[in-house]
């Protein structure tokens, strides 16, 4: 069977032209689609949550289960540097998961904390892992415009939010903030040098492999830059992870140290002609960095 | 556990104060969401196709579960009176399951052919039954606006499209197609005296009691008018069975028999004060509405 990552490339190349097709200002491909509606730019996502693949049933309460949902789907908004407008959630939910109306009451609680109420949904019962989808609609960012990852140039810095790796051994897969405030920041900081953003999902040289190919361009990565979460013992394991949902960006010019609320910036590496993102450890080989990460297809 | 009917009024009225927050016009509990940006009204909606019990895997081609999917969605923006615009659409693959390029392909084409390319998605494997989730986008009808389930007024006629019942002993449930001509020529035709609409999705009983709920009106319905598809042997089985996709609208004034495409359109009861839904066969006992139908959660 087809892995999904090619299923994903496959939907993308199939879709090519709807870019620019009426209301459609960027199709399937980046964090987001992109519409223009009533002289705005939408942004519309949708992300999935499976049961044991995404979560531990055991040990994960409903809470969680609720904010993990919501918080993937809205950090998609962020990494176009937009604001979470709506949410609609689906839940197929296992035979005998007694917990229905309690997780509807989290995700709407959580939606509602990022700006995006639950405005819709359905529910149905599966002989099988309980599986959650969220879609949510966002506004881009009003001046700088939604932030793809196809706009990287050479001569950029390439930079990255907050600290990677170990997710999923601290937890943080469950309880990340989404970038929304860092990412509107940036948008109206940098604008329009602030060319190419994605959020990290299946972990920094995969996803910076994406910016990469979408924007036809080489990043160059020095590890030892990497900022690595306590406990995360080497930039391998940091770049190779996924579930951090940071921010991973390349700008021109001056890039601030650290957001308003605290979160540090930190150049990571270049972007530079040519194709793929390498990691260039000192003294060693240059490593390619797209088949780091976990490939969870999302 | 609680059914998926309370379920979902659990969510509806949990969220009843969104109603005119912000961009948000109309929330969870009508076919589709309405968000208003610059002028426009934007329709969201999403539903799942769940493996087993909206078709069954041995007999359903992968174009029919792709069609199905799609539809069933375009459905809900037909009841709105809407015209789609666009489509996400997840896949939780049974593993093993061997055609998800190919499914994918065939949501392509029928969102194109409905007028909602998809523009995102999601995709995984998952040990356990298919599930399908489809979000479509649509636009208001210029004029006429939303059309809501809860507009019904004393005085309206009821009247239904099409034919139903049989819709699975048949195989349309299948290859229904979504009534968005209709929808628009309705809402072109009799502007506002389109008081109320939705498609017919769990049987024209339960259906029209949501109606009869939304409205604070009731609803009643002369079974012995009830069009039925050839068949169908009776009024209860027409009314009772889901997925007829059909759209359920009630009018002031006169309404045209058919439309231009050759859709009958027949008046099955009226609207009075009060509160319910009923049919009234002749010489007979009223009979509740509101439980009939196929209680399928959406």
């Amino acid at each position: 069977m087809t892995s999904e990552a090619d299923l994903l490339r496959h939907i993308a190349a199939r879709s090519a032209d709807l870019h620019g097709a009426g209301p459609i200002e960027v199709g399937p491909g980046d964090d987001a689609a992109v519409l223009r509606f009533g002289g705005e730019q939408l942004l519309l996502t949708v992300d999935q949550l499976v049961e044991g693949r995404h979560y531990v049933p055991e040990s994960t309460s409903v809470d969680l289960m609720a904010r993990k949902a919501i918080g993937r789907s809205v950090s998609d908004i962020a990494a176009m540097g937009g604001t979470p407008l709506a949410a609609l959630a689906t839940g197929a939910l296992r035979d005998g998961f007694a917990h229905g109306d309690e997780l509807f009451d989290h995700m709407a609680r959580w939606g509602r904390r990022w700006g995006c109420p639950l405005i819709g949904g359905d529910i149905a019962t599966v002989d099988g892992p309980t599986v959650l989808t969220v879609t949510v609609i966002g506004r881009a960012h009003p001046e700088r415009g939604p932030v793809l990852r196809s706009g990287a140039c050479a001569g950029d810095g390439v930079y990255v939010t907050g600290a990677v790796g170990g997710s999923f051994a601290s937890g943080r897969h469950l309880t990340f903030e989404p970038r929304l405030a860092e990412a509107q920041w940036l948008c109206a900081t940098l604008g329009q040098r602030l060319h190419a953003m994605m959020d990290i999902s299946d972990g920094l040289g995969r996803d910076g492999a994406r910016i990469a190919a979408a924007s036809g361009a080489r990043l160059e990565i020095q590890p030892q830059r990497i900022p690595l979460h306590a406990g995360v013992q080497t930039w391998a394991q940091g770049a190779g992870e996924g579930e951090d949902y940071e921010l991973l960006f390349t700008a021109q010019g001056e890039v601030p140290p650290r957001t308003p609320g605290g979160a540090p910036i930190t150049r990571i590496g270049s972007v530079v002609e040519g194709t793929g993102c390498v990691l260039l450890p000192p003294n060693e080989q240059p490593i390619d960095a797209s088949e780091m990460g976990w490939n969870h297809g999302g």
